[in-house]
């Protein structure tokens, strides 16, 4: 099937062919073939037209935190309200290992077997940077295909919450009733990424989880114009003359909020601050500013991740950096003049 | 004077000269001059075989908590005891604004005029990882001239603490007595960079130092095993083999104490704690470990902005940048495949 064929079999109406289509497009986008990589960025170039108009969703959280059931439960409950949703996962555990703590057949049973459901586990190979690249151009097939709500899983191991939070127009984060579990997100910067903050598992512990929420949302007030730029900018519209068009612009405070998944109680309330924040966001602009910052950003990442790659690669640079290692952890060389070194060891070769 | 003749002057007895000398070394390593950097490099190749014989000590705390006073107790304190006492500024607001919030001609009167101490404010112009090499490269200079203490001082603004931490031997936070500070910190990440947490300004209220310790020592035991490698291995030599070489090592534990740096209370218990530390890296050879890794990461970050900036100038991708930018934000382009084409806009450039 050429590229043309796969566009047009993407862009079908919701059929098992559509299905399978879509799961060739990102079998496509996964490859690291030259010419897989060439029909790839035309597919993706073909489609992108089509992309964007999907509500995307990341969901982050500690492992036993209950994310399947989340989903799970979140998913049924959005398409019994007419919607077709895409469930992709970025695990970073899966890069280094080629295991995965997220790959487990038997999460969200289900789910994964609904018409009106796409579920596609994390790529299982190369780096974080390269798996939520992926993941990014796999949101943007289901996207063409019709989904018009992208779930991003994650699980909180390293960088991958800042990336999903970077590949999504909201980045809920599931917390546990107890405090330690919040003092870990705090620390590693992933309370401020978080526009809602959902406490799952409150049945097995009301008392914890009223804690919890208190705790978290103090936390977040307390950090919240030094890690949130839409706050500041909020206070900035509070001051403004009253009557003033600034005045009028509303942001998103980051909330909390009580939830059972397995119960599937607060499901209701959950989706119910989802679209306050989506109209929100669309209302005061920020949903386009969002996804402009993130394509930008996501670029200038893929350029630096590529820079390093010929760097490293690149023959002279090879042969020169384990003597020039060794100069500079032994101490006969500063390491400013090694990277000088190299880079022009680079240049020159490239040159000749 | 010619390299030679500086590096003869650097290394000359304690004197004003020397001090002169130090100064315009240091002139030349700011410098941005493509001649001055050749002789630069020259000069610090030179004197490297001297350096890294001193102790090297960062403080960082947002601004009021006390550096300066701080520092100036703490340097005489040194001095009296027979040190030589350098310190170094990092001040990232100066990298904006041109100014500095560090940069007051008051700050450490006695200290600054002593002719046991040098002083030199932070570097005023270029990107922070600019400023940061600069000042990493005074460092070696201030070393080879005999200074055996070299204090770092940052205020928290930024990344500048990463890069403190990231030059020296132990790494020091001065936290005010209230909690809400204590958060910043911990959400910033920079709590997890401390070697040692000193609580400033004790005197003022005494329980709300007690309390604010007792919090940090928590959070530093809570996320420690997640933040800090040397605590995961002290976990681990702990359950070697009692008697086997392992179970042996001992490992450093983040502390946390009072002090009151205008009364000069604590100063003495403080010095205690830095050559308790300073002990025991060098016999579990952290120390050494430390300096070496710093120094590769060192030549890795300004192998990466070098990367960055040769592409960023590259003529036929400022060329291609805008209309890229353009299609990317405009949702015509894939950011990863704007990204290769940029990338290889480059490369075609260069071959040609």
């Amino acid at each position: 099937m050429g590229v043309l064929d796969l566009q047009q079999a993407v862009l079908a109406a919701a059929s098992l062919p559509q299905r399978r289509a879509i799961a060739k497009a990102i079998t496509l986008l996964e490859s690291t073939r030259d010419d897989h990589r060439k029909q790839a960025d035309e597919l993706l170039t073909a489609l992108l037209p089509h992309t964007g108009k999907s509500f995307r969703l990341g969901i982050s959280g500690v492992p036993g935190v209950g994310k399947s059931t989340f989903i799970e439960t979140l998913g049924l409950f959005l398409i019994d309200k007419g919607h077709r949703v895409a469930v992709l996962t970025i695990d970073p555990s899966s890069t280094v290992s080629g295991g995965s703590i997220l790959g487990d057949k038997t999460r969200m049973e289900r789910l994964s077997v609904h018409e009106r459901a796409y579920i596609r586990p994390s790529p299982s190979s190369g780096t974080l940077g390269g798996v939520a690249e992926k993941t990014r151009e796999a949101m943007l097939v289901c996207e063409a295909a019709g989904y018009d709500i992208v779930i991003v899983e994650t699980v909180g191991v390293g960088q991958s919450e800042t990336a999903v939070a970077g590949m999504t127009d909201m980045f809920v984060l599931l917390q546990l009733p107890n405090a330690g579990d919040d003092l870990q997100a705090i620390k590693k910067g992933v309370m401020e990424l978080a526009d809602l903050v959902v406490i799952n598992k409150a049945d097995i512990d009301k008392d914890a989880a009223t804690r919890a929420q208190a705790q978290i949302t103090s936390a977040l007030r307390l950090f919240g114009h030094h890690g949130n730029p839409a706050h500041a900018q909020a206070m900035h519209a509070a001051h403004a003359t009253p009557g003033s068009p600034e005045a009028e612009i509303r942001f998103w405070q980051p909330r909390v909020m009580q939830l059972s998944a397995l119960l599937g109680t607060g499901v209701d309330a959950f989706w119910t601050a989802v679209s306050e924040f989506k109209s929100l966001q669309i209302a005061n602009g920020r949903l386009t500013m969002r996804r402009e910052k993130q394509a930008l950003a996501w670029m200038w990442e893929r350029i630096d991740a590529g820079l390093k790659h010929a760097f490293r690669h690149h023959p002279h640079v090879r042969e020169l950096l384990p003597q020039t290692i060794a100069a500079v952890t032994g101490g006969t060389l500063p390491a400013s003049t090694a990277a000088r070194n190299l880079l022009a060891a680079q240049d020159h070769h490239t040159n000749i």
